[in-house]
């Protein structure tokens, strides 16, 4: 059987170091792989290149939570309830499967369901009885008296639930945006399709809380004539940022700045930009807390357009469910250019007269009266307390004209989430970066990462196994790490054989040390994409790499 | 009550944005923090020090395993055994608790239950029946047909797990080191000391895999006149590393050196010389894993000497562990000069025998005859197949002498591991470089954090609200932040306000944009430990602070 591009990337990622299937010692677990040494490096390009956007051009903080979390929160975002996959379990060979993965070609899962064609992909046994089943990891803290919790199935929660703290960091100003990046969590029925789609995956995400009165950008009109490749299901087209928010094609300028910014992190990583686009979903696919979204699709060979980046907005649906579930204050506030003078009538209880008449209920009978409306009342006011109607005589309490200063209105921000899978791009990219033909017979394959996101920037290859030549090669190789530069020795085998195993990792540079380097310090650097070699100098070295990174 | 150290770096934590107790909306949980955007930076800055030593220093390589860790890699590697509190239930109050932390200060955790005297520190009953209870979180793996398995206790498993392959990609050469970074799971009876004591916590570890009979370092010479801060259990003592691994108060060079390595980072990362020091592990504290160990205790003022770091002769424990649970060929090749010809006696199977004889046990018969030594056999063999006995007669086999070329001696490495517990050295750099008094009748707080890891390098501030100053300023902010330098633009008070709050974070420069700026481009910096200003040009500003960022 031919191997498609998918086997020789993954087998080329365990080849050299990329990506290891875990556990594959105890026989492996499906879902769950080991980033190896390039693959641990080209992920942690991939986090920096993210956060040099959203941390330093767009300048959002970024904040770490813990993964497991607390059942109420996830109760609350409506995880608990929602988080599913429609699944059916074969009685035959105790295997469960997603609806969507059995169904035949032809068919929706409501299809599938409705005429009850869905048939074991094991044994072939009819299956019935779909049910949703919930995907968090569950379990459960302390010793004892524990507390049910999940491992988080996005890191946003996070987000949310430090709001008021983090509006506070912010000096309560609006638009602010809080990153995370990190580890979600997601127990798949039954995981396929490799890397991309994993029960334990590396997530970036950013929250960009917005007054909902203004979903503008201050950086947008830098970058408006900047194109986007967009795909409404019917149509792919190259529109301006400008005439998308304008005819209405994206809702506000705040969705356009963060798809703007997606399509540039991943054209800078080295996605290619024929095999991206975005496309918008259509209302029946939304999620349950979003008001629109947009994907950022990567081209596959076996899996076709795959989604890797959902940049929605959430409106202040996530907001909303944790004020109403712990009674926070999660308000924002929009400032008057002066505090307004606002008077009103207000209900004064007469502790005096409350506490000998109502004894052990006068406090809570206090808290209540404060809270109504003097104009709405009806007497005498009638109380619900513990569970007991309390009647309240008149003269217990004052209708007072009360003025307080009001500094602003307060309302529930709107949120934009750009929401990254990590491991779905390296993915990809790998995919788009892989190149393969024969060089003297012998199969080639190279990686043509872009140089600042390849996991070794240079090789380093003494010609041959004489001494003095190593100790060179060493003493460059280290001067390089000293700079920060991520190298690898390499002394084995021919230089062209060398140059082979650098390629097929995407080192974008390599350094050959010889005989003349002894007398005329310098070495033959050669370049992967054009394998156009020239020699310079060793001091100059490490300052040509760092000028060759900065380039774009 | 005054509050201790402990209590103000907690409050100036959370009040500015370092630490936030995690899910405090729904009540909170013991043992889990957020990193606020300050501490966040903090906690990378502190990764990425660490990183450039182990990875770029020593060049060691970096992998990143699975949180979820399946049942049977913690079954061989002694957690699911031993990795456990002893633990007493309050029957009264419902409350567990960890004997150790409830013991009377004058007992020993033997004497408490043997002379019956632990009692429940809420309700005052008396606590029996001590139990050891393991402290992984548990959660299971797929729908239906479960797996069991643990939120890993310990990065480093992530790496044996993978030895075999990580081997191939170091290209079978010893030593060579493995890193990971990352959550570390513990789920602790009742949690104390905030974040010194997490459920969910950040560690950094390293294991390098050297070959038993050769524990030196290749850079040991170069750094062996350094003086290490030891303490014996007895004494503590300023000694040369050279003189410690001579004087076999250290065992070897390799632990020496990751000793030297973890006192760099430390002192580098502003940890305070005189609360500095390693504590070697007496023969009953050793973990079930260790044969040598070290501790970097940092000194708290609450909680005395804390263990930070762990720098732990593993020898051969856990391959040897993963070698018998898994049957996985995980030794190394001690390399002969020149491949050896061995001659030795094999059994040959005779298959056209024992496939007659012995049908459907023809084949584990071969099997097992072929791993026998024919030297040590008593004939008529006996062997035990499928718990059968059977006698395998001469004629079944022939013994002949077989010459095969050996490549070198297996072994199985040790290895020498540095644990990092990052939280807890964070907390630790905090306390040290706290500093307080009152400056102009007001608190005030500093944290002299060194300039490169201090999480915002510089605040911006435009003296006035004036509108050409706040350009100005912005403008300065953004050229800093794409030149990858963390910023906080601040024009909100007075700018001795504004300079006590970045001396509150710890901010080593602030620069201010007068009117005289909008006329000569250039602007006053002022530097946060001396509180020394001078005027410097505008387009020197970057090159300035990169220089000043550069300098240790």
């Amino acid at each position: 059987m031919a191997l498609d591009t998918y086997d020789k990337i993954m087998m080329l990622a365990k080849r050299r170091g990329f990506l290891y299937p875990s556990y594959e010692i105890y026989g492996g677990s499906a879902g769950f792989y080991d980033y190896g040494p390039l693959g641990s490096r080209l992920k942690e390009n991939l986090e920096n290149l993210w956060r040099s956007y959203y941390l330093l051009k767009d300048a959002n903080v970024e904040i770490s939570t813990p993964t497991i979390t607390l059942y109420d929160v996830l109760k609350a975002s409506g995880h608990v309830d929602e988080f599913t996959d429609l699944t059916v379990d074969c009685e035959q060979c105790q295997t469960s499967f997603k609806v969507e993965d059995i169904i035949p070609d032809d068919q929706t899962v409501e299809q599938a369901i409705a005429e009850d064609t869905i048939t074991c992909p094991e044994c072939g046994s009819k299956l019935t009885d779909a049910h949703p089943v919930n995907l968090m990891f569950a379990t459960k803290i302390g010793i004892g008296k524990t507390r049910d919790a999940f491992l988080r199935p996005e890191t946003a929660q996070g987000i949310f639930t430090g709001f008021h703290l983090l509006y506070r960091y912010a000096r309560e100003k609006l638009p602010f945006g809080v990153v995370q990046l990190g580890k979600g969590y997601r127990n798949e029925v039954s995981p396929r399709q490799g890397p991309l789609r994993m029960r334990e995956f590396s997530m970036a995400e950013a929250e960009i809380f917005f007054d909902p009165e203004n979903k503008t950008h201050e950086l947008f009109d830098e970058v408006k004539d900047h194109e986007l490749y967009l795909y409404d299901n019917v149509n792919e087209m190259k529109i301006s940022m400008q005439n998308a928010v304008n005819d209405g094609i994206i809702n506000n300028q705040a969705l356009a700045f963060y798809m703007y910014l997606t399509q540039s992190i991943l054209l800078e990583a080295g996605i290619d930009p024929e095999k991206f686009r975005f496309r918008k979903h259509a209302d029946d696919e939304l999620a349950h807390y979003a008001q629109e979204c947009w994907d950022a699709e990567l081209f596959s060979e076996r899996f076709g357009w795959v989604e890797c980046v959902g940049i929605a907005d959430r409106s202040a649906y996530d907001l909303n469910a944790h004020i109403t579930a712990s009674k926070t204050d999660m308000y924002a506030l929009r400032r008057y250019d002066e505090p307004k003078k606002v008077t009103k009538k207000q209900i004064i209880p007469k502790m005096n007269v409350l506490g000998p008449e109502f004894k052990q209920h006068a406090g809570k009978i206090k808290e209540q009266l404060e809270k109504m409306d003097p104009e709405t009342i009806q007497e005498p006011i009638q109380l619900s307390i513990d569970n007991e109607q309390i009647e309240i005589p008149a003269h217990c309490y004052e209708i007072e004209e009360v003025t307080t200063t009001v500094p602003g209105d307060k309302f529930v921000p709107h949120v934009i989430e750009p929401s990254y899978g990590i491991d779905r791009i390296l993915y990809c990219l790998l995919e788009h970066s892989y190149k393969e033909g024969t060089k003297n017979d012998e199969e080639y394959h190279m990686l043509s990462i872009p140089a600042n996101m390849a996991p070794v920037t240079v090789g380093v290859f003494p010609l041959t196994n004489d001494k003095k030549l190593i100790t060179l090669a060493k003493s460059i190789d280290r001067t390089l790490r000293e700079n920060h530069v991520f190298t690898t020795y390499d002394d084995g085998g021919s230089i062209g054989r060398r140059y082979a195993r650098m390629d097929e990792i995407g080192t974008p540079f390599c350094i050959t040390i010889d005989f003349d380097s002894l007398t005329d310090a310098q070495v033959t650097i050669r370049d992967r994409d054009t394998t156009d070699q020239k020699r310079i100098s060793i001091d100059d070295v490490p300052k040509f790499i760092q000028t060759e990174l900065s380039k774009k």
